[in-house]
């Protein structure tokens, strides 16, 4: 199975503290590298982290405050610098046709790559063989998406059952992988006969939310819901007046979506990091396996 | 006398090291706070420096490539979230009036102050009665300007020379303080005959340049010259491609401009800390009093 990794590269909020940068979070699997969020420092963070800014093929920004994005103008002059030519591709929600031109015209620099960028409208926004990547809308006052990283299912070959029956390595094994029925000595052989079907994990990420239905639906059974925590629920109000959740909703919705496990993070500059264990007691309430987010910290499934 | 402190919040250059940022150089003098160039980043090396962002009152870019300003954008809507209502003001050279619109229109944030800017043409940008800051023109290949702070010269009373002429204390001291002639008793008394005249202080910042005749001039005599000096002598050609300094480029201009003390600051990633000695010992074969810059050390004059 493909290692998939997930760095956390800041996981404070809108002021950044020096131990807890701007929102960041890589994604490494197969081939592919992402960026969910891309705030200021998620360059310095990279290559603390000992992480090519040359090899991240997507960034995917959850919405348009300065903390989740302003790194991307660095991080695209950087590669430029270091003679990047492969393409970049930008997703992020409604505002990416006004700001990206602007993030793209700051400053002199010469351009050896193109940067595509397109809005993330709810659905699935990248497909490949082996996994989709989707957005579904979240609830910041301010247009804004959640990502969901989705790995397609995989069929083992079950060789017992397949020797049993006679069904000989070759062709016909492939149509069985790729889930079709084949036919054998007169009989129909379906793929549930002889395959084993192995989910595939998925990871989602809310970015900054009030904790809503449309995230217990898109992480329901995840594998990691990486949801915002901004605040601790004595302070609900606050919470409420900017659009950020308590860590006691994220392990609500953690919950009531069935996932496996919960990562809190963008973190208010108002807890120092001692404090961040009153965030997971209180999600703890709610949820069991509960995790506080760290710069620099990885999680491989 | 006033402390006239430097911190140097970044070092490096184009591309950034975890313990080398982009530029970005903290003058604290009298009420005033003053950024020369502010590289993505400088929001925390402030925090880290225990500097307030909110009590800075000037940004001078030296020019529009991203490494000298790609921070602004960043501090700038922090400075919002933390409340700020006092102006700001921004000085840098031609490709302002396009740059900073765009770096003003970056993501949703409410605007709780002004910021002001003005393109930063050769001569006197900013005067108050205790110093002037100007710009003078470097070589970079694009737009740019390097930045003078110059204290103004005070007047110490002599007070024996003072008591022994009679003159009493009160609005004949101030006239001589100021500068100006008395008449006392019949006679013309010069302000050099019962004052002592003591220079103001100088800083000079290049930003990124070339070694020429503009910063030999603007740093005569200057207490603290920062130079750049991205490079070594030996790989001179590519700081003439990309129009950067040597060490030991930078050590000849300190001595001809008869400066104090040089700074040596803007180092390529190439050099590791430990290697910024042979940058140093370059530069001393033309100047003795040679400093290396490293991020978040201060410099009070």
């Amino acid at each position: 199975m493909q290692d998939l990794e997930i760095t956390f590269l800041g996981t404070g909020s809108a002021v950044p503290l020096p131990n807890r940068g701007h929102p960041s979070i890589h994604l490494r699997y197969s081939g592919y590298r992402f960026l969910w969020d891309c705030g200021e420092g998620t360059q310095v963070q990279l290559r603390r982290a000992k992480l090519s800014s040359l090899k991240i093929s997507h960034v995917f920004i959850t919405h348009w405050h300065g903390d989740h994005f302003l790194g991307l103008p660095g991080l695209i002059q950087s590669m430029n610098l270091e003679g990047r030519t492969k393409s970049l591709v930008v997703f992020g929600p409604k505002g990416i046709d006004e700001f990206m031109p602007r993030i793209l015209e700051l400053g002199y620099y010469d351009k050896t790559y193109e940067v595509e960028y397109w809005e993330a409208k709810p659905g699935i926004l990248w497909e490949t063989e082996e996994f989709t990547v989707s957005a579904f809308p979240v609830e910041h006052g301010t247009p804004a998406v959640g990502y969901v990283f989705q790995e397609k299912p995989k069929r083992k070959m079950l060789e017992d059952k397949l020797r049993e029956l006679g069904i000989p390595r070759g062709p016909l094994w492939g149509e069985l992988q790729r889930g079709n029925e084949i036919e054998w000595e007169g009989k129909i052989i379906g793929p549930e006969q002889v395959t084993l079907e192995i989910p595939g994990r998925k990871i989602v990420y809310t970015g900054d939310t009030r904790p809503c239905e449309a995230t217990i639906e898109a992480a329901k059974d995840a594998d990691l819901l990486i949801h915002d925590a901004t605040f601790s629920h004595d302070v609900l109000e606050r919470a409420k007046e900017t659009w950020h959740s308590t860590a006691r909703e994220a392990g609500r919705i953690a919950r009531e979506a069935g996932v496996k496990q919960l990562v809190l993070t963008g973190f208010s500059k108002r807890y120092k990091d001692e404090e961040l264990v009153k965030l997971w007691e209180e999600a703890r309430k709610e949820f069991d396996n509960v995790v506080i987010a760290r710069d620099l910290e990885k999680v491989v499934l």
